[in-house]
């Protein structure tokens, strides 16, 4: 269950305070018009994993829309009510939106203030025994804008996805193009593996540049299995060996099952066992606990 | 210029009071996730014009996202805000967020109590002198989610259109799909003349149902103007006599220009022009000042 938001400590704007006290003015462009861009971070032993990865994609989609926001004050933010949560296994989410202003489409000028959200909760595990036995996914067609490099809160149809998936006993939905090709998941992105090598869409305005995506391309890398940039078809589900999500939250997660097709021999695939090995490795590597 | 928040009149949840005292909860889902609908209506006279279409679409909307929003009550909280906001020519912005819950993409289960939002502000026209010599536009590619039929506030790229409008010196920017097809504007819908016939796009996943639209249908049919739901090409531009904007705040609006094309002789056409006229017979006969 997630978790009581008295419980969770929230940086709002530079000032610490439970996350259930934080209020915003409705006039504020997120709740308006979706126009915020957010960040998810996992915390291991205490310590925000691949925490440039993340500011780096925060600031580049910060000017993407022009928002004006001061990412170096945003990570000092974060380290300090991180430290202050007392928590080692956390998720930090981070909100940045363009701020309050009388409500017209185009961009308020002056430039409003930025208002920042920082919160640090538990880390919850959204995919404890999946992750072990493998998952199931749902395909939905993909009726998202066609700019989902940006990480905005213009997530409706990620929403709408999630909640089919969920309504249908599944893991996750994975968003399909007209042509048939397989994008990523609502929240995650996607891998394939066949014949050894390991299959993902190329990055472009439809996806997501996840930060786990990146390590899985870095660990492919460093173990020497093949990684090849190319979208996966409906059609060629049945014939791939393997299938896996990551993100964030969801790391690397085998996916056994995509609507009444099974993939490989219908378990986790050695491949996937194999990056789910080296990611823990690397974690542990890079988020050693303070002694 | 926006009028100052402070002396805008707002209903928050039942609530009276300045706009600028309305705060929400930074976990409420149409901040975190655009995951709301709205409406926004002109009031002449005192009167919301075509009050009962507005709700229907809102009714129809809430369902669409399972938001269980009561309108009854909506549409009682709108007329007692209104009459205590005292004004005559005023516009009524109407928003119900699903609520706020710990943040999963998936829907929240209970669901939520809907956050709901009305507030009446005077009416300023956005487009006074447009409306007699014509406005300007621009063509952009449309980049927006594939139910555009359902009005939520995930709408980032209305406002990035609407900003490119903006500045480009122009008073809208037309979305236009791959194929080439012209759908509707940021905040409007999209009408040609040709040979004496109305043309506009046929209701759909990719066009909001505006309540504007649906009353120049009405008007075509009263005044035996010929009407073709059809789409217009962009290469049809430089072909037809007369193109308007239509909507809430916009009323009728000429468009003399898309991009470097002249539309007709590059003046307001006759019929957008009698369909102006139209237009303000309807509302002085719905809208009649009480005595």
């Amino acid at each position: 269950m997630p978790q009581n938001s008295d419980a969770i400590l929230a940086n709002w704007n530079g000032v610490e305070m439970p996350l259930a006290d934080v209020r915003v003015s409705v006039l504020d462009r997120s709740f308006l018009f979706g126009d915020a861009i957010y960040e998810v971070l996992r915390v291991y032993s205490g310590i925000p994993f691949r925490l440039q990865d993340h500011l780096d994609r925060l600031t580049r989609n910060l000017e993407k829309l022009k928002i004006p926001a001061d990412v170096g004050r945003l990570a000092e933010r974060m380290d300090a009510t991180l430290q202050n949560s007392g928590l080692d296994e956390a998720s930090i989410y981070l909100h940045v939106s363009r701020g309050e202003a009388p409500r017209t489409h185009r961009l308020p000028v002056p430039a409003p203030r930025p208002n920042e959200l920082i919160y640090v909760q538990p880390f919850r595990d959204p995919y404890p025994t999946q992750r072990i036995h493998g998952g199931r996914a749902i395909l939905i067609r993909d009726i998202r804008w066609k700019r989902c490099d940006i990480k905005s809160v213009n997530l409706l149809a990620n929403v709408l996805g999630a909640e089919e998936a969920h309504a249908a006993g599944r893991d996750e939905a994975i968003f399909v193009e007209e042509d048939g090709s397989l994008v990523e998941g609502t929240h995650t992105s996607l891998f394939a593996v066949r014949d050894g090598s390991i299959l993902t869409s190329p990055l472009g305005p439809q996806l997501l540049p996840g930060i786990t995506r990146k390590l899985i391309l870095e660990m492919a890398a460093r173990t020497q299995i093949p990684l090849v940039e190319e979208r996966l078809h409906r059609d060629q589900l049945g014939e791939i060996d393997e299938l896996f999500l990551t993100g964030t939250s969801t790391e690397v997660l085998p996916i056994v099952e995509v609507d009444d097709i099974s993939i490989g021999d219908g378990k986790p695939g050695a491949i996937t066992q194999r990056l789910q090995a080296v990611y823990r490795e690397i974690v542990s590597a890079e988020c050693r606990p303070k002694s």
